[in-house]
């Protein structure tokens, strides 16, 4: 079994090739090899894993990549919602053509390797049902929802014509996210647990009624695996999964914050209504229906009560 | 009101042009200047159309057509089903590239014109709910209709960054077809009405059973114009509407002809059935409930016997 893992640096790269490391078998396959794949250096030690740095955009790249062809990939590489809005041509740049650029790659390599897509729910933008089906539409307000979407719509197109075996998967937020706040618009969701936690305050930009949808970083990494191991047949033809997520309002993130963590945790909060950010939020869809999911057997978090834990637990206890 | 159409040579262009010249105006303002532009020659003797031999696949081309820029631009150019189909590479290159080749000049130029993008139900596959609601999502099942969706999805945003104000309509299949078959599947619709109004036979290789969303060319055109005077405001966000069809089967299609043009006229159909026509048929969608573009003014066919006559009228008796 060769995996390959593209944008392997980044925080849930890193965190699904600890979690093959460690399991060590892939679709009942012993893994090994695994090509850690990003424009930065992605740290590792282990034996089966080779590290490259590479730009999915840069011509040549993605064929010199498949050599040999992998067996499972992972296209985690992409700019993230903040910075796609900012920088138009980057966000097009990476996640449409460095993704195209990847996915005619594989067309034209030997096999048709099963390609696990991390999507986003930013392909959805209000107004939204509450809950949101599996079957409505796509309605990004973002650029980075419309070129995951575009990204959905090839993955389908090259899965049925042959090309490749791919599953898009349609992340909700990552929080607790570990570290330092990256560049989407959606990290203070994470903030306010992750900086109380570690004894530090945190600013709220938004009311405590803004419901959203949440996934450990944990979980978020199971839905990848389970997302590489799933019987394409099964499927069916419509490629892309909403994947389930915790969905709670920010008042209920903090009520959580209190039962695991206890009430000074929760003082180191302020609020500081930011409308920006307010009316970014505001678009954002709120709770899902996931049935389908649910039935392909993806497993989510059973309250934000565990995401915290599964933070403390992956994150904040070993260091 | 200085307008521009891509794929003016094909026969929606040629309607289109040919009621924008009749009219004389678009937008409440006297229409100065039509640029035809297609990859092959459009025949125009009218002084205020201008036909370019032009692909906008080519680099630097679809700048050079927006000097000076539109007012309104209508963007037919496309590869139709069956040819994306069979040669993948020329419906991405086309359907996509020289889309995105537009939307990117489009949003270089000064002003903010209005694109009016014709999409195509084929972003639509099985199975469907019958009617299939304005919110349901894109299921392609052909790169055609992923090719569409993909550049839906660029309109909306494009759109939304301000880099123009787009509007997408998703046509009914168009019939009944003046002239000679195209290599869209759906050709058939077509012929079993065009060929024994001209006393020639015809081949029906599909079901009488099977049902289909139809609309004159009359209709598209005027679509296509009611698209091009909308109040974007009204619109919204989302920008890409369906458009109402009459939903008929190919028997009632059938019954219709008998009743405009005698039962001598049915006679000329020969049913022979296709497997792989029917197999691509079988994943198409049935009927719509649009009333999203009802509510917005679209104006649709009242009947199948109206979209004969209207083809009698248009295409058949100027002969």
């Amino acid at each position: 079994m060769h995996v390959l893992i593209t944008g392997a640096a980044g925080m849930l790269g890193r965190k699904l090739t600890r979690r093959l490391v460690d399991v060590g078998t892939l679709r009942g396959s012993p893994i090994d090899r695994m090509d850690l794949i990003d424009i930065v250096e992605t740290p590792t030690e282990d034996s089966i894993c080779f590290a490259c740095v590479a730009d999915l955009c840069e011509p040549g790249v993605a064929e010199d990549l498949l050599k040999p062809v992998p067996d499972v990939v992972f296209h985690l590489a992409g700019v993230v919602s903040g910075e796609a809005e900012a920088n138009f041509d980057k966000g097009v740049a990476v996640n449409i053509d460095g993704t195209r650029a990847l996915f005619d790659a594989l067309r034209f390599a030997e096999g048709i390797p099963r390609v696990v897509f991390t999507s986003s729910i930013a392909v959805f933008g209000a107004p939204l049902p509450d809950p949101i089906p599996d079957d409505f539409h796509l309605t990004p307000l973002t650029s980075y929802g419309t070129q995951k979407m575009v990204a959905e719509a090839l993955l389908a197109d090259y899965s049925r014509r042959g090309f490749f075996d791919g599953i898009g998967i349609r992340l909700p937020t990552i929080s607790v996210r570990p570290g330092s706040p990256n560049a989407a618009a959606s990290g203070f969701f994470s903030d306010i647990i992750r900086e109380p936690l570690a004894g530090a305050p945190a600013v709220l930009p938004v009311s405590r009624e803004v419901r959203h949808s949440h996934a450990s970083p944990r979980t978020a990494v199971g839905y990848m695996v389970h997302a590489a191991e799933l019987d394409g047949a099964i499927v069916g033809a419509r490629r892309n999964l909403t994947m389930p997520g915790v969905s709670v309002t920010v008042g209920e993130q903090i009520e959580a914050l209190a039962r695991v963590a206890g009430p000074d945790a929760m003082a180191l909060i302020t609020e500081s209504p930011d409308p920006t950010i307010g009316k970014i939020v505001a678009g954002w869809p709120e709770r899902f229906d996931t049935r389908r999911a649910l039935n392909l057997g993806f497993v989510p978090d059973r309250s934000y009560d565990d995401i915290i834990r599964a933070y403390i637990e992956d994150d904040l206890a070993p260091v």
